[in-house]
């Protein structure tokens, strides 16, 4: 194969983005084929948009039957993101999911199963993980430039979304509709950028999620949760809707080191001795290790695109065998950290990892059964 | 009276640094006629550093006693300051005290019950009540700025101490040496302007603290704590004695505004329209209100000095009426901000304020009674 022929499938925000550039011709070794969606006004767009030669379909089941189709990239809602995934694998496809991987972990490690099984390529939109500030910062920890790591906070609450937002849609913001608020649909990238980074996940989570508690909406729009990670390390991770101006900074403490990130910068204290050996040696009583505040320099290249940097990856995955950037297996990582937090908020105690999926699974489905379309 | 006479018991650090402005004669009003201190050193010191004129004791009760007293500074070790308060007001004199008020409430409280009885003046030296930033933030809180309070995130991680610090002494970080760690030795004064800025203390406290994790001592080391308001608000109080390079950051949010200190400097972001009302008029789904970033100015008196400003503050009380600063009355509230953190960690569970005092100091008293001091 010298020529990866693309569909993509929910021509939403997203999935329009990617059809645009793919017919654009700008991700080498892809050509866009085929799109589906269920709305005959995104099918019109599209002959119009992208052009008449790209054959549309109404039906999922036809699209994947396509013959003239090698790969999808998925950007339905959340929930069915596996369902399509799967399917797409039992037709020999090579997938894309967009974020998030799902809406429960069940659900997901079904689809990781079945890509598995399939042998085809699988990737998720973790675009975040081209942002040359995090590809850095995992950098520190990997060379262990950091330390052993021992305390994370992310503040990310630069997510705003105003009621006219979530009454945009009347899937918005509802158990049944979407499965989550804030930590569902805004903050997957922080979620799986947390757990990329430091290269761990915790092993158990107290969260205090708020629902509904800015917006008129069923599920959360506030969320502090206090993490636990094997180690000893602890962290923070915060995040609101209803915040402005919000803040978006991280902050990342090992025995070596600091390094925060906030207003799209890096900031990072080396520490001249590890902080142990140091107080292991010490004889002052108000003594510290020194540290350098110093310069990492970040490139940035100009014009590149993380989305479009996540499906040339993947497009190079399948035909040369390049590694991925973003494994679509790695999508449950981040979610299950979601899950966690929505089911320790639920219970009031904290929830170990792995999680119980069935339990969150069950917890989900309750609150799916008395949850209500929003007025529009 | 147009001259306070001053005494000062427990001369150390803090003690010396009292005696020698008074003695220096800085603080108007204020006349040091007396000292003490039960380790002869001290009081060797004094009578070479302070003068020969001014009198020296040994013990308490003749301190107390001496006639040429109107007032004392309380340095004593932690425990003791209650106790040697309530005597001091049983002697009809005014009471000024160091950090923390005490080490449980349950002893403040009788403290306090003590000092309004006897109808003398009674203050706290919280010298950072008197820092330009924070009664700048204090004061876009009260005027309405920022709007109600929803979010406070305090990470204040630059209290460095290393084992060599903890073995200085054989009582420090012992339950029954000091009744507590970083919460109780380094953050009084975070803990204070906490709930001085932000006017309320929360009604629930949900904390994690390690004891002895990066420090061989009894005491935490190591804390974060969730807290939630009755309007609404939540907060996170982070802190640590074993991070190198330390955090100061304070983040407080309100519906008109952020207000963020970092590196002793105040930056506010001013919302044109309040948050609440802009959501409720907003038709723009990805709109959000408008922020302006402010410089405020921040008025720093040169030479200007907390300790000695509280002490001035304490004398023009006395002397004129002028308002407390820092009154007595009030160490408790901080206190007990770090008692329900202690409370809730031992149970792993909430607590809420007002806390159980009397379940507390019986919950401290297990840990005194197995307590051990440090080989030194």
């Amino acid at each position: 194969m010298d020529k990866v022929r693309v569909g993509v499938v929910g021509l939403g925000n997203m999935g329009s983005t990617h059809a645009k550039y793919l017919a654009a011709g700008v991700v080498q070794g892809a050509e866009l084929t085929a799109v589906c969606d269920i709305n005959p006004d995104r099918l019109s767009w599209a002959e119009t948009a992208l052009g008449s030669h790209i054959t549309t379909f109404d039906t999922i089941e036809c699209f994947l039957s396509f013959p003239d189709l090698d790969a999808v990239i998925i950007c339905t809602l959340h929930y069915t993101h596996p369902d399509v995934a799967i399917k797409a694998f039992a037709h020999g496809l090579h997938v894309l999911i967009e974020k998030p991987a799902g809406v429960y972990t069940k659900q997901v490690r079904e689809m990781n199963e079945a890509a598995k099984q399939s042998g085809r390529a699988f990737g998720i939109m973790y675009n975040q993980r081209t942002n040359p500030l995090y590809v850095k910062v995992k950098a520190l920890i990997e060379t262990g430039e950091l330390g052993e790591i021992r305390r994370t906070n992310w503040t990310i609450t630069d997510w705003y979304r105003s009621q006219a937002y979530y009454d945009s849609g009347s899937w918005r913001a509802t158990w049944s509709g979407e499965g989550g608020g804030v930590l569902l649909n805004q903050c997957p990238h922080q979620l799986d950028l947390w757990q990329w980074m430091l290269g761990m996940l915790p092993y158990r989570v107290r969260a205090f999620c708020s629902f509904g508690k800015y917006r008129q909406i069923e599920v959360e729009d506030e969320v502090t949760a206090y993490v636990e990670y094997t180690n000893g390390a602890t962290g923070v991770f915060m995040t609101t809707t209803a915040e402005a101006p919000g803040t978006n900074r991280l902050e990342i403490v090992g025995d070596k080191g600091k390094v925060v990130i906030e207003e799209e910068k890096l900031h990072f204290w080396q520490l001249q001795t590890p902080e142990t050996k140091f107080n292991q040696t010490n004889t002052e009583p108000f003594a510290q290790p020194e540290s350098w505040q110093c310069h990492v320099p970040i490139h940035y290249k100009p014009n590149e695109n993380g989305h479009q940097k996540i499906t040339q990856n993947w497009v190079e995955h399948i035909l040369k065998g390049v590694p991925l950037l973003a494994p679509g297996v790695e999508g449950i990582r981040g979610l299950e950290l979601s899950n966690a937090m929505y089911l320790s908020s639920w219970r009031a105690d904290w929830v170990e990892l792995p999680i119980d999926e069935q339990a969150y699974y069950e917890a989900l489905q309750k609150r799916i059964a008395s949850s209500h379309s929003r007025q529009v």
